[in-house]
């Protein structure tokens, strides 16, 4: 049966599921554990500790200046396990098409699932296709889940670790992913266009556990879905601290400001898909920031602000603005950005 | 914000999305891996191998006789670490929800997933929950992705261990899972009701493998999208030889067998989500069975044929009928079950 777009058939789990995979997947992701198409893949790893963590896509539209949503779902699920300071080692690949997805559309999304974890030295060791009826879903949804290897040599990484005095630093630009994917949805005429960052963090990661005493190292967050207001209120509840944050020392780039002011956006809030937040010992802040900025993307990381002893009955996060005046930043509420990863 | 129904906000990372999961989530699958809420969990395992598995469910009802799909989810992936001999420790979960849904009925449904992990005796470690707007997709979709211990004890299991002379045994009646979802979709009035036969089989896994020395038991493999006329052929091609299997010795239900003359359906091809095939090394095949029998999911468990050297080019599937015929079994192709698990 020859077709350009996906049937219902394609998800039978019979002979037409077995050729899609075949000819879209198994070309492009073969490799020793995916390939037996086994129900499970077997696995050797060293013994010590595993992080392991599952994040779904359902990202509008599916592709995007800078990506798609194939190496969206490695980069979100490598990043996710570099945030706890492990190496990504295997990923799973679990698809849910929508009857009629132009299977062209689906190759090339395959094609970037292979080069994202080949980029970023992880193997789709799993995988599971699904399809549904037309009109039950948006072209494609993909799950990734997770597994890599945190070397004992370093103290736990933890988002409850911030402590007074800290260094809170981000590792470049914030609010690009979310200003390029609203740009793109709103359908506005806008000179410039906005790249996605997305991108697979983990060798940036291990030069930075590198760089600093073992436990200098606080935490790791990357602030993808609510943004960098988000996190740092989520930091700020685990660790029981206040974040005070400066509003000038915040790299954002000029078109997502001019983004932000087009569509009433505040880009604290704004979605980032290959940046991180880091809390670090302020004796080794320094340090840090010079091996971030030495790498390709850590190259525009700075210091934007401090941990502070909790002055009230609830953790908070506070910006000093360009203006001289103070304002709580709250964790996102209202206005829902949907499917921006 | 009080509201009974999912909404775009639930899903924005921010204030609402955190509520939900405390609110509905962690209620029930509070744990020490999932509650800390990191971006991964961090998992002690023992050395040695692992399974790792993905699976995604869009199964159509969401609720049907004996069972949901959060315990379908669950069991799936159970089931797909079992049947490669490993012992379920770790399942992620990523939902995908759509505008609307009834918060009642998630809060039902993750119920339903605390239950069937504590059965399995399974802990969800990490979880990730996305929202799309209404008609964007069907209520709810679920991904589960498991990890297992491969216990080093045992030879390796595997598609392509099937040797001439093996037996085949399915743990039970089959089809019933099948049955149930498409007469629930049918609207047809049916006296019976039939129940989806969805359980976890680790444990009747577990028994098994103590059942036999090492190496006899050649493999599982669970018949879910496809039925057991599927596997089979998976398992011919893999392992290169012909399987034979007999009509009269395959369990299957009296009402099972009448909704496939209703629907115009085979039972070798419909779905099962608590059965299993085994080939094992004929010498050993009794004593297995015994043991199987012992099992409340084995108890009807059968030999329903064997092993044979491969008789042309192609290995293929054989049924000898009741009647006294033989028919070539194909992998299943033409009209598509969608949305079957």
């Amino acid at each position: 049966m020859k077709t350009d777009k996906i049937l219902l058939d394609h998800g039978s789990g019979g002979l037409a599921t077995k050729n899609l995979i075949e000819d879209v997947f198994m070309k492009r992701l073969s490799n020793p554990f995916l390939s037996p198409m086994e129900d499970s893949a077997v696995l050797d790893l060293p013994p010590g500790k595993l992080a392991f963590t599952t994040d779904s896509f359902v990202i509008d539209p599916i592709f995007f200046p800078g990506g798609d949503i194939g190496s969206l779902a490695v980069h979100g699920t490598v990043n996710d396990l570099s945030m706890q300071g492990a190496r990504p080692v295997f990923l799973s690949l679990g698809l849910i098409l929508e009857e009629g997805l132009e299977i062209k559309k689906l190759e090339k999304i395959a094609q970037s699932v292979a080069d994202a974890a080949k980029e970023a030295g992880v193997t789709i060791a799993t995988a599971d296709t699904k399809v549904v009826e037309k009109g039950q879903a948006d072209k494609i949804f993909i799950n990734t889940s997770g597994i890599g290897i945190i070397e004992n040599k370093f103290d736990r990484i933890g988002i409850d670790r911030a402590r007074p005095g800290d260094a809170i630093i981000v590792s470049g630009y914030i609010g690009d992913h979310g200003a390029s994917i609203l740009l793109a949805r709103s359908g506005l005429p806008f000179e410039a266009e906005i790249q996605s960052d997305s991108a697979p963090l983990n060798t940036l990661v291990e030069d930075m556990l590198r760089a600093v005493p073992s436990g200098a190292l606080r935490l790791l967050r990357d602030p993808t879905r609510g943004g960098v207001a988000t996190v740092l209120n989520e930091i700020a509840q685990a660790s029981d601290v206040d974040l005070k944050i400066e509003e000038d020392q915040i790299p954002i780039r000029k078109e997502v400001q001019g983004v932000c002011e087009l569509l009433g956006l505040d880009p604290l809030y704004l979605a980032n898909e290959g940046k991180c937040i880091v809390v670090v010992d302020k004796d080794h802040a320094d340090d840090l920031l010079n091996v971030m900025k030495q790498h390709g993307l850590g190259r525009d990381a700075a210091i934007i602000g401090h941990v502070e002893k909790k002055r009230a009955q609830q953790p908070k996060v506070v910006l000093q603005t360009t203006i001289g005046g103070l304002r709580i930043v709250p964790i996102l509420t209202g206005e829902p950005l949907p499917r921006i990863c």
